[in-house]
């Protein structure tokens, strides 16, 4: 195949940093490989496989031909630039917000619905799923293939850098100045100071009173396994760790489920590391995550009282796993298919 | 009333610091007052109601005989002191978990179950429920009074203070570490370092796969509610906060539940702190808690896809609310049933 043109709009961030850094280690050829960003970074360098390349600004643009655009500079971003890129040929796969309800869109997770991307999309965008997502659907995909589900409790316990470059430097400017006694900054990612904190706001909050993270990981579970009905409700909260968000997830299936079954299933699912008596001892916890490359799934127990629940932890690092390695992932599956980079 | 001889066992650590300041700004009239911990802490001294208290060690004392003996000193210094001081005529009010599921033995929330302790109990033992048990159970009571509960699926966010001084002392030291680089220091209190992470075990972990917390939760919420067949179940996770458990609870009612009603009954519960659109702004957060005597109730929210289900956030001083206060109100609601301390 012909390299390719890519443009990572959102390239000093947290999540585009991360994805620079994987696609050089990838095999896609790249002939062209473009770093847009606010003009705040215009002249900022970072290296692509050896060779020293300029962050551009997205605004002071012209050119935006490219076969693939990555997008992760917040909704606002997408929605106004991802059309664009589009427009002119671009497969834009997109981190944010902006798109994943979009019939139109396709929401992917290369390990669960492939398909979704068998054909190139009506609008040339694909939508990467929110990173607390994509970790509660890669371990409950083979679950919920094998047992029908009646219902899934879950809470979050989520990772400063889930805010950006800023979230990470809130957090430990703000632990800083805790231990020195001090107040610390005022919040200004977070609601509320996240150093030796939790908050139990993840985005905004409806009306109702379910935020806005609570939200997604409904409809777009829902979306990516397909199941309309899926019953599944949610507490997102934000933890004082820099990097890696955790989930304990209660799941209650229609029929009694024994755990060496359960074992089988999650051992046999790639990318999926199972830490269990006899196979890896131990939990996985996000300071100390084993392969930020995979979804790591501790604390499988059935309740004693109810064979039909089931409870599960799992970690993963909301930047790889959670963002920018599936936004690669998706770009590779789009390759294979032809729907970019074909002759 | 004649004043009364305290005994504070554990009198230096993160419990009975806390419990001599309550203490000392009670209206509890108290004749003598010894403090007493390990051989290792011998003259070291603390502050009572203008008087300086010097530390003793419990091993070399001779004379247990006193009032009121509050045990804050571990599981073991309880199971082998607490029926000596009992023995010699004390009411023993013990935080520890050595007697907490003794059938001779009332595990007691004054503002949930004061009827336990209407007459001296059998063994002249009191116990005080584990500190993630006090703050559920007060949050729950009104809601289980006034529905059928059909279960209850929950997850804790507990502090390094319910690990102790040692707790606390690991967590700052660690997070400094790991501020300039470091690895930190090994872990000691806990089972892996806690600053910038998450741990999901709180306590030791049962063949099973339950953990200590965990099977506490259940049994003792059981036996305080009066109601052996409770359904509940958790994931108990130990995160970076200092102080101040958070509990994320889902409950399952059998019936359909309307918020308005539910507010209600949380903003007549007393003790109880709710947080409302109209009543208190906003939610609680460990770190910012309005006052350290209330259980603070915020994020309350019926499941719009399913009226039988409810969220609530609690979130509480484990110190205070979870373990001295409650002490203190025992000692009170003894007092007041002269139990102990009559003339
Ligand atoms: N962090 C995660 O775990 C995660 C996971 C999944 C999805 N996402 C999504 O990915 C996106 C980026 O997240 P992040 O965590 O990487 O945020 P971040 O660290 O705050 O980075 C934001 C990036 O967007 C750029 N940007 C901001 N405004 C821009 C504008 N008007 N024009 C062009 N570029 C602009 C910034 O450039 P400057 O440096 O020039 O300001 C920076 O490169 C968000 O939509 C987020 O929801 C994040
Ligand atoms: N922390 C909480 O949130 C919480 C809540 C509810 C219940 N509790 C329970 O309360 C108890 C104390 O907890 P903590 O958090 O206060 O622990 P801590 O800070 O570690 O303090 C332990 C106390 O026990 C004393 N001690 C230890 N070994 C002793 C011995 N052999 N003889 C006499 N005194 C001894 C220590 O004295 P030295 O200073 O001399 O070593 C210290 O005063 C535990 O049983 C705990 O489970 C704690």
């Amino acid at each position: 195949m012909r390299p390719l043109d890519i443009s990572i709009i959102g390239a000093t961030g947290a999540v585009g940093t991360v994805l620079i850094k994987l696609l050089g280690a990838s095999h896609i050829p790249v002939n062209r490989l473009r770093l847009l960003a606010s003009s705040n970074s215009i002249g900022r360098q970072s290296t692509f496989r050896d060779e020293i390349c300029f962050v551009e600004s997205l605004g002071e643009t012209d050119d935006i031909k490219t076969d693939i655009a990555f997008f992760s500079a917040g909704g606002a971003v997408s929605a106004k630039w991802g059309p664009l890129f589009a427009a002119q040929g671009a497969l834009v796969i997109d981190n944010s917000n902006a798109f994943r309800m979009d019939p139109d869109v396709p929401l992917v997770l290369p390990q669960v619905n492939p398909s979704a991307l068998a054909v190139r999309p009506r609008s040339g965008i694909v939508a990467n799923p929110n990173c607390s997502t994509i970790q509660l659907v890669r371990a409950l995909r083979p679950l919920v293939t094998a047992f029908d589900v009646h219902q899934i409790i879950l809470t979050t316990y989520q990772a400063a850098s889930g805010g950006g470059l800023i979230g990470i430097d809130e957090l430990l400017s703000g632990t800083r100045t805790a231990l020195d006694g001090g107040a610390g900054p005022s919040a200004e990612r977070f609601p509320v100071p996240l150093a030796f904190n939790v908050i139990p706001q993840v985005g905004e909050t409806a009306p109702e009173g379910v935020t806005l993270e609570e939200r997604k990981l409904i409809q777009e579970s829902r979306k990516i396994l397909g199941m309309p009905h899926l019953q599944l409700t949610s507490t997102c909260v934000r933890v004082p760790v820099v990097n890696g968000h955790s989930e304990a997830i209660y799941i209650e299936f229609e029929e009694p489920v024994r755990l060496e079954q359960v074992h089988e299933l999650l051992v046999k699912e790639p990318g999926v590391r199972l830490f269990a008596d006899g196979i890896h001892e131990g939990y996985p916890t996000p300071r100390f995550l084993e392969d930020p490359a995979d979804v790591h799934v501790g604390r499988v127990r059935v309740n004693p009282e109810n064979p039909r629940g089931l409870w599960i932890w799992v970690v993963a690092d909301n930047l790889q796993v959670g963002a920018a390695l599936n936004a690669l992932l998706i770009a590779q599956l789009a390759i294979a298919n032809n729907v970019i980079g074909g002759t």
